[in-house]
This record gives C-alpha cells, sequence and structure tokens, in this order.
C-alpha cells in the first residue's frame, strides 16, 4: 500500500528528495546467507551515474552506497537492508528561477495540486535521483537470481533513430556513452544529441531489457502477472510513457499465425520455441524464453528554450529551464530499466517457490 | 499480495474458470451510501458479452450478474460486494482435442510449468472469460467515481488498419459491432475480420481508452504512479502485449520543445494546456487533462490454421484450434479496458482522499 | 489493504452478511496438486454449525459448503478456490424489534457511527455468521499444512470456571457439547449454561488453540511475528476480547529465571525445552515447541435482560433481545480459533518457504 | 507484506541491528502539509531511552533522530520521511561469550533455525532497540491524528503487584521513573527490582495505553478490525505475550447482563455509555469511549542466573547473560505501547476518511 515501495515478497522502499541530505532505500525479503557488500552494488551505480559523458547531466555525484543493516560478516541475515547514499552537488540555487513557474511536461503543477505545496529543489521526489535507489535494489535482487539468470538492456532508439537490429552486438554496449548495441546508431546519436543540446532542446528514446535464463513458471495469474508487474516497474521510472512486452504494439498488426511462436522439442527436453513474439510470457507467466520488454521515455522536459507557462500565482508566462539536466534521460533509463527488470523477477522467484516448490513440471523447465 | 486481488483501496478479487460452474468477484472497500443494484452493472456486461456479433465468440452468455452482498435497500453498505455470474454455455468437449497439446501462443504450457498441471476446459483460469468480473467491478467503480468522471473508450486500430482521427465520433462508437469512432474504419474492419474468420486466422487491435473529469492530484509518487497502475491494469488484461500513456511510444520520437504541453490560465481560473502529450499525467499524478491509454491487444492464439507445437508427452505434432474463439480479442477488450480505467481511478479517489483531503491546492483544480 | 481479506500468501477474502442470499469466500495462494473437496470442509463446518445442542443458537442451517473455482478432477490448481454457503434460516422478522435500538455491547452503534446506515438483520456483516467462512478456509490451510502440523482446540474456562488441566483428555473434546478437554468441567459448565440460558443471560469463555509439529523457524521480525499474526487472527474473531500466547499474561507475574524455557539436545538432534511458557514463539518466530494461543471470548451481548440504551433517534430507551442466539458465542469459537490458527500457520508455511528454502537451519529442526 | 513494515495507509518500515551503524525508520503516507521537526520526535525518544534510571539498560544511547527526507521549510511534503538514530555506545564484545550458546527464551535460537546464522551483537534484529524506531514513528503519528486525540501509557503491575486503580493519577506517571499512575506501587516496583537486580533475575510488567477523543467509526470489518490491529501491533513489541482490549481476559467471567455497557443520551447529543467493558471498541470499530489496551509483559530472557542450555554445536551447557539489560522490559514498553496505538489509530483516521469521509452518522459523533 505504501506507494514509495515496490514488490511482494522481494520488496524495496525508497526515499529522499534531489537536494536532500540523502536518498536511500530499504530491501526486504531478502532471502539470508547471501554475500553481499557495497562493492556488488555500487558497479552497477556507477553505469547510472551522472556526468559520465557530456550527454548527460553535469550534476557531479559520487553516488557512494553505504549498507547500514542487514548483513553481518559480509552476508545477508535475512532482515531488512539499509542503504544509503548522501547527496553531495546540490545546487538548490538553479531552481529559485523555477519554483514560482511550472516547467510544462514536468511534475511541479501536479505535485502542487495533489500536495498544496512542493519541493522545487532539483525537482523534489519527482526527481530522477530517486533512480539510483533503484538501481541498488536491482543490484541485490541480480544477487537473489543468481548467476544463471542474465539481465541486460540497450538502447534501441534516440530521437526516433533506431539501432539496426542484424548489427546488434552485446559488448558494443559498454564500448559507447549511449549503451547503444549498434556502433553506428551510436555516432549518429552523438551527433544528434550534440545539436540538441546546443539548441537547448532535448530527445527522448527508447530502451530493451532482455532477461536470459528465466525458467518457465514464473509469474501468476491474473493480476499478479509478469508483464503487468513489469509494466508497472518500467512505467513507474520517470520518463517512461510506455512499455511493451516481445512484439508489443507489432503485435497488434500481425495475424495469428504469424504471432504464434510454434513449439518444436529441444535437445535438452525443454521445450523449443521457434520466434519470440511473447517476449517470454504467455499468460502472465514466464515461458523459458528470454524476457524481452521495452520502455518509451519521453525527452527531457527542462528544456532551454522558452516556453509558455504560467506561475503559482495565475500569472501567464515564459519559462527556461538552467541547471544541470540530461538531453536525453532515456540513456540512463537503462541501468534503471535494468534494475526494475531484476527486482521483478527476484520477487516472483520467491512468490514462485512459495506456492509452488513442490511442484513437478510436465518437462525439462529451461 | 494475492495474485488474484486488484487495487489498494477499492479493490476486487475474482474467481472463476471458463469452464466452471460459475464467475464471481469480491469488491471491497467501496464507499457505503451509494445506490448499486444489478441493473447498475449489467448494461456494462452486456457490451462486453459474447456473441453479440459474428465478430465475437459464438459461446452464449447470458452473463446475468447477481449481488449476493455488500447492500441493504439498495445501497451500498460499506461491506464487500460479491458478485456473481453462472456460466451456462460450456462446451468442454470442444477442448478434448487440444488438451493434450500446447497452443503456440497461449498460456497452456506456461500454466503447467508453474502448476504442473492445468484446467483445459476453455483455457481455465486464462480464460478471457474472466474479464466479465472486471467489468462488473469497473461498474461499480464508476458509480464510486460519479458523474463527474466520464470514461469511454473505443478500438482505434485492427490489423495495423487504424481510425482517421479527424473523423473521431464518440457517438459512432456504440453504433457499429467493432467500437470504431471511425464509420468508414468499421466498414473496413468488418471486411478483414470476415476474411480473417473465413481462413481460420486472427488479428490484433489497438484499443484507447480516454478519462474526462479527473481532478489534478490524483496519484502518487513513485510506485504508486497513476501510470504505472494503469500500466499494470491494462497489460493484466488477456492478450495485452502493449501500454502507453498520452503519445506513448511517439513521444521518444519528439524533441522537448514539441513535446512539452504548454500552459495558459484558463477562464475558470485553473490552468488551461495547449496540448496533451503527456496523456493527462505528470510525475504519476493527474494534471487535470484527459487521461489517454492506449493498449496493444495481440491476435487470438486459438486459430484454425494448423501451427507446429508438442503435445504434454514431449511429442512434436500440429495443433488447430477449433472451439468457439474470437477472431479478434481486442474488440471485447474496450468495455474491460474502460473497466480497468475506472478502479485505476477510483481507487486513487480513495488513496488521494485519505492523504489529502484537508489540502487546498493553488488553483482551482479542473 | 482489504479489510475483508485475511493473510499475506494464503489469503482468503470473506464476504455475507447473516441474513442475504449466501456467505462464501475465496481463498488465493493455495498450492497447486493438492486433492480438496467439498468432503474435507463439511466436518469442520460440522463441529461449528449452530443448533448442534441447547447451549449453541437454535438457527439451523445445513452449512453445506460448495467450490466453485480452483480445482480440476478433485485437485487444486493454484488458483483461487471460491466458496459458498447459502443462508437458509433466516428469520429477519426477528430483527424488526431491535433495528431501531443499539444494543449494549453490540457493533449496532458503531456500524451507525462509521457508515451511516448497517443492516440490521441478523446482525449484518457483524454476524459470527461469517465465521463460517473462516472454517472453511481453515479446512484449507490443513490441507496445505499436511499432517505433520496438528491443531487441536478447546474450552478451557467458562464464565470464569476453568478446566482442571490435569484432567486434560484431548479425546474428551469430541465427547461433550462444550469443546471441553475435562469432562467434569463440562458438566458443571452445561449446568451454568442451563441457568444462564433460563435467566436470559449469557457467559464468556476462554479458547485455548495448540499447534503441534510446526518446525522451527517460522514466521518472521518484526512486524510479521507469528505471534503478532495470531494476535491479530483470534481478535478479529468476533467477541474476542484478549489474546495470549504460552504463559501469556501469567508470565508478567514470574520471574526471568522462572520463565525461562531450559534447553537440552534430545536424542532426535534437535533441542528439547524444559519447559514451554514461550507458547513456542520466540522473537516471533516457531522454537519447534507447540504453539500455545489463548483467546478471551466475552458473553454474547444479545440478552433476554431489558438493558438501558438508546434509539437512532436518539431517545432513550429499554431493549432486550430475543431472537436465536448462543447463551456461550466461545464455544463455537473453539473450531473458529483452530482455522485462525491454521490459516497463520499456512501462510507462514509459504512466507518461510520463499524466503529461506534453502537455509541449512543448526539442528534438526523439529 | 513486508514484514518489517507495519500499517496500510499511514505505514513505516524500521530496518537496523543494536549493533549496527544505525537504526531508522521510513513512514510513508503522512499528510503534506504539517509541522514536523525533529524536535516533535525527540522528546518521546527521550523517554524511551536506555539508561535513564537504574531500572533500565545502562546502555548510554543519545538517541538523536535525524530527519533525512520528507519536510520542506519544516513542514511534511507527503513524500516518505525517512529517519535515523545513530548507534553510538555498542559494545559488542559483550555478546561474544553468548555468541555460541542460546539463551533460552530468547530469539538466538529460533533465528538460527529460519536463517541459518544470526548477528549476535545485542541481539541483532531481535533487538529492543528496533522498538526507538516505533516511537519515532508514533511522534509522527500523533501528528497525524491532532490534538484531540490523546493518547497516554503507564505501567499496571510488575512482578504480579498490581496498582491501585482508584490511587491512578496520570500526572503521577512522569513523576517515577517507572511509569507507574500510583506512587504508592513505584515504591513498592523500586524494591522488588533493585532485589531482582541484585540477584541477577528479571521480573515482568503489564502495561496499559488509552487514547481519549477517538470519534466513533475509526476501524473496519473484519479483518482490519481496530482490536485485531491493536493487537498485532502490541504483540509485535518484544516481549510482549498477551494482548487485552477494555475487560479482557477479565470480561469472559462476566455474564452478559453486567458486560453490556449501557447507553444514554449525553448532553451534548452523543451516546453516552454508563461503563466501557469493550474498551472503546464494538465489533472491530470504534465507539468514542476511550480506547482501552493491556499488554503483558515477559521478564527479560537476558539474566545472570545461570540456565541449562545448549550451544550451536549441540552440547549442552549453561548460560549467564552478562551484558547490559533492562530488568524489566516492560518499563520502557510504555512509550512504545504508545507509538503502537497512535500509529494504528493514524491509519485507522486515513482508512476511515478514504471510505467514509462523505459519511453522515446517525449522532453528533464524540
Amino acid at each position: 500500500m505504501s506507494c514509495n515501495t515496490f514488490g511482494r515478497l522481494f520488496r524495496f522502499t525508497t526515499w529522499g528528495e534531489s537536494h536532500g541530505p540523502a536518498i536511500g532505500a530499504v530491501v526486504d525479503g531478502v532471502p539470508p546467507g547471501l554475500a553481499l557488500s557495497e562493492a556488488d552494488i555500487q558497479p552497477f551505480l556507477d553505469r547510472r551515474r551522472p556526468g559520465r559523458s557530456r550527454h548527460t547531466t553535469q550534476r557531479r555525484e559520487a553516488d557512494r552506497v553505504t549498507i547500514l543493516s542487514g548483513t553481518y560478516d559480509g552476508v545477508t541475515t535475512g532482515t531488512p537492508i539499509s542503504l544509503l547514499i548522501e547527496n553531495t552537488d546540490q545546487r538548490s540555487k538553479d531552481y529559485e528561477a523555477i519554483a514560482e513557474k511550472y516547467r510544462p511536461g514536468h511534475a511541479d503543477y501536479s505535485y502542487e495540486a495533489k500536495y498544496g505545496l512542493r519541493d522545487p529543489r532539483g525537482g523534489g521526489r519527482a526527481s530522477a535521483r530517486e533512480t539510483a535507489m533503484r538501481v541498488a535494489a536491482g543490484a541485490i535482487a541480480r544477487i537473489v537470481l543468481g548467476r544463471a539468470v542474465r539481465i541486460r538492456g540497450a538502447v534501441v532508439a534516440i530521437g526516433g533513430d533506431a539501432v539496426d537490429r542484424d548489427a546488434w552486438d552485446w559488448d558494443e554496449v559498454a564500448r559507447n556513452p549511449l549503451f547503444s548495441p549498434d556502433a553506428a546508431a551510436a555516432a549518429r546519436w552523438e551527433a544528434a544529441l550534440d545539436a540538441a543540446r546546443k539548441s537547448g532542446n532535448s530527445l527522448g528514446a527508447v530502451v530493451e531489457v532482455v532477461a536470459e535464463g528465466v525458467p518457465a513458471g514464473w509469474g501468476a495469474p491474473v493480476y499478479g502477472k509478469l508483464d503487468a508487474d513489469l509494466a508497472a516497474a518500467m512505467m513507474s521510472i520517470n520518463a517512461a510513457k510506455g512499455v511493451e512486452i516481445g512484439a508489443g504494439f507489432a503485435a497488434a498488426r500481425l495475424t495469428g499465425s504469424d504471432n504464434a511462436d510454434e513449439m518444436l522439442m529441444g535437445d535438452d527436453g525443454s521445450p523449443r520455441f521457434l520466434s519470440n513474439h511473447a517476449g517470454g510470457i504467455l499468460g502472465g507467466i514466464s515461458s523459458g524464453q528470454p524476457i524481452v520488454v521495452r520502455t518509451a521515455f519521453k525527452p527531457t522536459s527542462s528544456i532551454r528554450i522558452p516556453r509558455r507557462t504560467i506561475t503559482r500565482d495565475g500569472e501567464e508566462t515564459e519559462i527556461v529551464t538552467r541547471g544541470r539536466h540530461d538531453p536525453c534521460v532515456g540513456i540512463r533509463g537503462v541501468p534503471v530499466a535494468e534494475a526494475m527488470m531484476a527486482v521483478v523477477l527476484a520477487d516472483h522467484f520467491l512468490l514462485h517457490r512459495a506456492q509452488c516448490a513442490d511442484v513437478t513440471p510436465p518437462f525439462v523447465v529451461p
């Protein structure tokens, strides 16, 4: 019920504002006996960290995570794990200019309509800074899932310019600052981002996350469907406006015979699918195929191009958002979306074990 | 936590299989003192009812709903409302042929992988028959919301053929059997559906639901976002593969300056937006603009065109699904998606009242 | 969040009023593959059924339960199990006299203060009739727990007259209509109840439930403690006013050295405790000893002795409650309290399996 | 579902071990616009603070609370409030002697049976140190409730020696170190505690908490009953073994005519009750009378009198617990039990407002 909590059994609660003293998370439900230290979390935070290239916000945060509870002698104890990151590079002054105005497309107005007030410094609770704690929780979720499950993400389009899927190279993702699996697309995007930044504008992006090694049987009908939980997880990320599973919206353009993922028997005694339009989920339950989720991120609403808006006092005016902002929030959405995939899967791993630990599936479950 | 329960405060639990004696729902959290009888629910069920045209399954179900609890003298008492619909037109025999085979794209295999067994009659719990109870719960949610909130849905594309938005006419939706707001599109779709049915194939569709009259301020950061809950709600509907809010995936192709919904002051003392790319939701909280959600439905996986598959015993074989199936499940998805919009909004109306009943927003909240 | 739902993973929702057409429950989270039919539930309902002796209400209800979903071929499928009992012996006329008055000690007044209205027929939702569905859910919980866990209850005091614990005989419980483990106490209680009934009065009772065979390790710190959940479970039963675990209130009178349950090694390689003041729960987690819970039931507030009260219109008056009522609700509290023990344990069995399935405890866990 | 989270709408999650770097809580669901600073919380923590008299543990903790999020300009923003207290006086060395042994009556053994390991330093997560965060959350709950609701607690018995209720003086509670409302009892208890401490033993206690000013109508049938939630809240406190509402276990010894709280009309247009055996709760819903809850605390299990026990390796041995422990944990249970009353009431205040904000009750609700 807590609206700042995600998950059922693997469950985390985040807190903190962009310009408060710190941000944090409490991760509950983690099985005991797992090796865990800050070093297991930090690399994921580093991938999301601002200021890594000219294409993301120039705010400089070390994003050093500290574990305050839930481990003993380097091992999880089964009790809640408290994580904390201090905020070190706030420049609240930057926000004075906009404290009295509503940025179009931003949560400024809706927060005030709800709460009657807002913390204007850096977007307060609405800041994408919150996503650092998702990444931290996701790192723990990966440990819960173990090595058999592999979760990877990439940017697949920026500003409507998509990658060439035939050129997909997972190793390339780490080689360019835009998480592109296609070096040529990365080059084009860098140019487009430079142009956008120069003109004070921003671009949208689409992020794809793939989870391999998920066995068949995770997920649950009918309101605990794996895809429903993934949709909520991804849509809860700042700036997300769309989510699709497998073929997604394209599936609505296919015929049933084309969309069907035909099945054969694999050599390993488990089913083998001839395609994966379903994105690894059938009836809300994993099929053993890779789970594929794409999320659409709108362009950042904090731009330097003047836009018409109103003030808190109801005056019509123009707004220009200076400060330090990502020209394309979707880029740093990759580690965040990966993390949300991880937490959903960890949750369903535990849920499945609770209800179905005794089940013998009909086949070798992949 | 119950995976067959949806919502936080306005909360319903559904039960029942396609070919069991009945299906039902328990709706909890409804405010007391609201006039409610079966007559308030039945019209919504009738819109979803199978067999209304040649374009939906020919199963004949009266879908008569009975209220078994939670009202007294025609008024809600604040206690749980139990709803029941008897199944009357099961033809379980139809399913004998497929009980031992997995339909590609269907939940047959994933259910067995999870539970070790399944009820093969009509898809059991995975049947779209469950959605009747969503529609019933949605009818109650509408009463909770009151008349100020208006929720309408339409099919906006079938098989990749989209409506002409300039020809949009809400009144047309009720005049054709395909819930199309564009009469010309409806005519084209009927032809396409006839062709698909004749060839034993099926088509996908996209459904759009719009909620008007939702005041600014509903929804909650960061994991109780209105759009995150809507995404889960829509993605939990059978055959849904994608969800988008407002401009959705198209927003990822816009620049920040184009995507910004600029604001002026309206004559009524509340903000006026010059566009609605946001689909009425900013930072997870309603902005007072219409809330716009689109859901992509894949084509039905139960088709008469033979597909390769395997049997429960691991034999490779072919499958042809006879029985009575919707050639395009998206059509009947309209009343279901409307219902899911209604239940999400009713839930957030109550959540908002709980936390923020005392708040004075900065403007007249639209 | 639903206030008519109990449990986290083994989870049930009840609905229905005393004089509505039916009462029911939806039990969710049950593992698949368990043999289940009405015959597994009915015997427990029969133990709770009204009218079995002159010491309980004379309302005649067959309390025939029907399973409407969640099983196939006599086996659970993992989907929600819907249970329904028709009400057959309502005499709503009995309540006309009291519809306008508040029975002291009854929920009449508090329901109206909350909801502005109430269903006066038989107490509506506040009726102990609801507990039939707890018993049904409890029967399913026992199947989830399996035979290793044995749950038994008894009345240990009526009207302040307690059993002789040295004379405790579990077999005696089934031989007298008052669920007494002490035949002599049963005889005394029958006389006391006859006198109370004759004078139009009622008596309170204390019920003890013992669960044997629960392994060490179930339960969870700090708000999911096994004893906290049991306390909520028991206190939610109609007329319950107190709950204690193990030595309970008496522990507050002991010294630490007397209260300590000293430990030795048992022959079976698991710890052996020399006493059980803790009632089988340490730090909210089961210790492997029998779990012992006692619940105090107040005397029925529906009595024939006139009491001063007020009317809905604010007039002072007297009230005499005729109709059919249990002179001692605690008696039929035995099967209900057993059921609540069962549902709490089934829930914690699944919770423990989710988080700790991989744990190797230091000893053979009893 | 998170077992370290309490509440539905007013909801807090605690984390931290006795000898970790810090303990903390995240409080979610707090209405916006309430004045809140550390100074509103600290006085309640000071009442619970160890080392205030010779009758509590001599561990010296400043227990300085810091608010890390959820406020802006001294006012709540509606976002989660993160609270942190640093641990400063750990003496983990004290625990080396017992790390390999199980203290009888303590959670040592059950934690290891559950998790396969434990943090032995100061009891780890099982330490009563966690209750500091309950007190902090309770302080915020009091602000949510406002001044109309007054919550006070007292020790009513230590070691079986009860207060004289005719001598009850709420002002006395603050004057003696034992939270006794009866000065004479306080004097007797001090002597008894000195004797217990000298002999290395410990004593149990009973704590009573009373909430005045709660309007009729809070609480909800049937599993969200106010008394059921209070029972869980109190039983979740370390060392609690029993909970009762109003007359509690004594009600089981009364007749229905004696137990009935007769009603008249009060001068203020609201009902007036002639007694309060119900403890202010009828059918799980508040009646407008004071809410009265008593909790039994067992004597501390960490004592210096040798007790037989076993080691982690299964060897039989003796144990003597040195270190710094409360000889009577019930004493410091007073601010904790008050806090749990406050959080339950704040939660039900919000729940009631969500569902029933529009209700007009039949009378002036007290």
